[in-house]
């Protein structure tokens, strides 16, 4: 489903939602889900719908036991209700939100389903790519590297990270700001660093690290650390 | 314009392609290019078409001064022919392979025209977004790492930001087979590596790396390295 803006689905994705006879796609409990909310532009009348609601999302460490078992059976019961409609002969598709196999829910049932039934993964426009567009901040040039991690890191490793790459995301920052931070003015870095809230959707908002607050940011924002300058 | 298959630009490129009067690309000399051969499908009649050729590809290193001048002279001159373009009130859409921000030419067409016209940056399916997913390889899951570095880095520097890291994309592989197999290997990540070759096109090749010989793989090819196995 890419970044955000409905237009940036690929021609592909807005071709299969017009055709399928089912989707199913997560969502928070209480949302509408961002996958789904993407979608509805291409949808035919009538599309079936199988909604799966997250059990937890950021409540616990999702290194709990209890988060894991949780998601294991919110995993296995889609897996199973995807499975269904699969050996009744209807094709589904699986909403994600960017790209299917870059941080996705949909890895889990892929994992679930290969072995018995035909799948076809179309890949999306990355959110971090709709940001970087949006934020007009050309990020690799040349031989960069480019390392994508997530906020959730202990300090010493994010260090350790960022400090080896060119250009880096910085995904997962909510409670982790104000240590990231940190370690990019450590880095000589937070001057080039940019802060992006919902990234392409209608209320997106793109400012400079400097001047976003710690403890201000959803889970799901991040911040785009371009490369080195061009030479040219 | 995306990874290669021309279903897999977004709605909204096919969109503009649809409508702009001026389209602009670069190509290998002698070749069509794949960013206008991709566009090809939605271009509409009596477009007319800004070609610039790269005056060199892998002759010479890319760090070697002619080199520099060729390249600095070949954007000087593309941008120069895009904003006479602009500047008599025609919108150019400037043809992208992958996405424009990332290791892209059109940074450094970006980077002169920004401050005269205005510009909008439409993102785009990343080349390893699309190899991924026609390998059918999930990569990065929970909180992995992934960096993406070019095949051309000395082979200490290879190691280095290839032990740090979960999931990698090599890119730039060509004359680099032999040396990314190395560091793979010492590494203990060679067996889970996958050779993608023009991802998403209708010649591609995807393959386990260990049936790839060195030597063989064109410059545009690439490495995937898929992160920490799910637990779920």
């Amino acid at each position: 489903m890419g970044p955000g803006d409905p237009d940036l689905i690929t021609v592909k994705a807005a071709r299969i939602l017009g055709a399928v006879p089912v989707i199913a796609f997560f969502a928070k409990a209480g949302k509408q889900g961002h996958a789904r909310a993407i979608a509805s532009t291409y949808l035919r009348d009538g599309v079936a719908e199988l909604r799966f609601d997250y059990p937890l999302t950021v409540e616990i460490p999702h290194t709990d036991p209890r988060y894991i078992d949780a998601m294991t059976a919110c995993y296995d019961q889609a897996a199973e209700a995807i499975g269904a409609r699969l050996a009744a002969g209807q094709d589904v598709a699986l909403l994600c939100e960017g790209d299917p196999f870059f941080y996705g829910s949909s890895m889990y049932l892929f994992d679930r389903l290969r072995e018995r039934f035909a799948m076809e993964v179309v890949p999306g426009v990355l959110g971090m790519t709709g940001c970087w567009a949006q934020a007009q901040a050309p990020m690799t040039h040349g031989d960069d590297v480019l390392s994508v991690v997530p906020g959730t890191m202990p300090e010493d490793q994010l260090m350790a990270a960022l400090a080896r790459t060119d250009a880096a995301v910085i995904m997962k920052l909510g409670r982790n700001l104000a240590k990231t931070r940190r370690v990019l003015t450590a880095l000589g870095r937070a001057d080039r660093a940019i802060y992006v809230e919902r990234g392409t959707m209608a209320d997106s908002r793109i400012l400079p690290l400097a001047e976003i607050a710690d403890g201000a940011a959803p889970y799901f924002s991040m911040i785009l650390v371009p490369g080195r300058q061009g030479q040219r």
